[in-house]
């Protein structure tokens, strides 16, 4: 058995979402067929599931997923990044497949993940009135936000949210869902954000962020946030009051999730480097 | 009643091309399901369908096709297009709604019609032995082409094809198919293109082509033929021999559907214009 890291960019529209469904077509399955078809291994109860970095939700996408998975066969990367990219469908792209140390697992041993968030901007800022239309070729791709979105104090916004703080205001509301992630005890809440920046390029706003983790739909609830203080419903001097509530309805809603990208996943160097 | 010019750009992946048809997806059955929503009449075996320049495939997509509808609701132009963008999904989108002289008709008054083809190359040329791999995103709009395509032959070759010529060889040998596009008599072969170039753009290969009309699959014919050029089976000099075969065996296969763009429609001035 050999360990790999395998990096993969995906178009999450077509897909129920990473984690395996009976039934429905989800990344982690097709992924898991994919790589059985290309070891000639059958799937049985006992196939390992190819892990991930973490779960994306339905319609969410992946410029950078990362995955664990043990395989029988030998077989040089080139080759395996090659079969495998041929038994997936062209939503679903192996980018790179790395052997790796067997200590390395792809939920585990995160370090820092990467999101960007897009937005459309049907009536950008300084715009004239008539709405400007999302094309049919980014539909799938962003939020196409119906409101004005004021950028300044999205930005002063983004910028607070540096440092540790408890995000249970920004964390899916749903027990089930919040439980998932780490079984019964609950996720940590606690998270440390790196950067968090806003910016406008080429007719879209970009929201980047990166921290230690994410809570079950964090970033989409930190863009509904920030998308309440753009269109004047709140202000950046709310967020230290919405954090200490650490009460899911004190925060703005859940921005879609077609405008979501999960960009980059990095690994201490010791474990996520390739042999 | 009044007559409408309507320009739409659509993303084909999901729908079954353009031409309505019982309980499948396609642009017509969506677009007429809008325009009954908007003004509020249901649909009967009297009601007038949509009219497109011309059908498109399953998979093809379009960004400006034209269509041309009689409503007698009256309504500006600017509600019109917005309530049929509220009505249609994000894959279709009303670009611009224009009142016009009622002798105009999107399909009998076409001058000029423009597509674009595009390639993704995994192999471009000069490249190393590698294989670029297509992104999950841009799979769904190209023709991920696996073999590598050497560029000044082809563009010789689309120099070729300007002039008037019999493109009985680059029409769809399905005889249904072809009957289809002017009834039973069968369409005139004579066609006269104005441009064809090929580029190179950011990565991908671009073939755009105008002509006064073009018979169905001729396009993707066209870009099959080309890419059999590229990769040296045939060479610019045989394009006279193809055309002269008046066979469509003569020619190269027909180039996937999700390359393909209609592009812009050109009516004379006097039947096209707002009024």
């Amino acid at each position: 058995m050999s360990n790999w890291k395998l990096t993969l960019a995906y178009d999450g529209s077509a897909f129920n979402g990473w984690q395996i469904q009976p039934g429905l077509p989800t990344i982690q399955g097709t992924l898991q067929q994919a790589i059985a078809t290309v070891t000639g291994t059958p799937i049985t109860p006992a196939t390992p599931l190819p892990q991930g970095s973490g779960r994306t939700d339905s319609g969410v996408h992946a410029l950078g997923q990362v995955v664990s998975i043990a395989l029988d066969a030998p077989i040089p990367p080139q080759s395996l990044l090659r079969a495998l990219n041929s038994a997936l469908p062209p939503t679903i792209r192996v980018l790179s497949a790395d052997p790796v140390p067997d200590a390395f697992h792809a939920r585990h041993s995160v370090l820092r993940k990467a999101y960007e968030y897009r937005i459309f901007e049907r009536r950008p800022e300084g715009s004239p009135s008539t709405e400007e239309i999302c094309s049919p070729f980014l539909a799938p791709y962003v939020w196409d936000c119906r409101w004005p979105l004021t950028l300044d104090p999205m930005q002063h916004a983004a910028a607070l949210l540096v440092g540790t703080h408890d995000f249970t205001s920004f964390a899916a509301a749903d027990p089930d869902l919040s439980a998932r992630s780490t079984g019964s005890a609950g996720p940590n809440p606690l998270k440390t954000i790196y950067t968090s920046t806003l910016t406008r390029e080429q007719g879209l706003l970009i929201y980047r962020v990166t921290g230690s983790g994410f809570l079950h739909h964090m970033v989409r609830n930190l863009v509904g946030t920030l998308a309440e203080i753009g269109r004047g419903a709140l202000t950046p001097d709310d967020l230290p009051r919405i954090l200490a509530a650490r009460n899911r309805s004190a925060a703005g809603p859940t921005a879609p999730a077609q405008g979501l990208y999960l960009v980059k996943v990095d690994y201490p160097s010791t474990s996520g480097e390739s042999l």
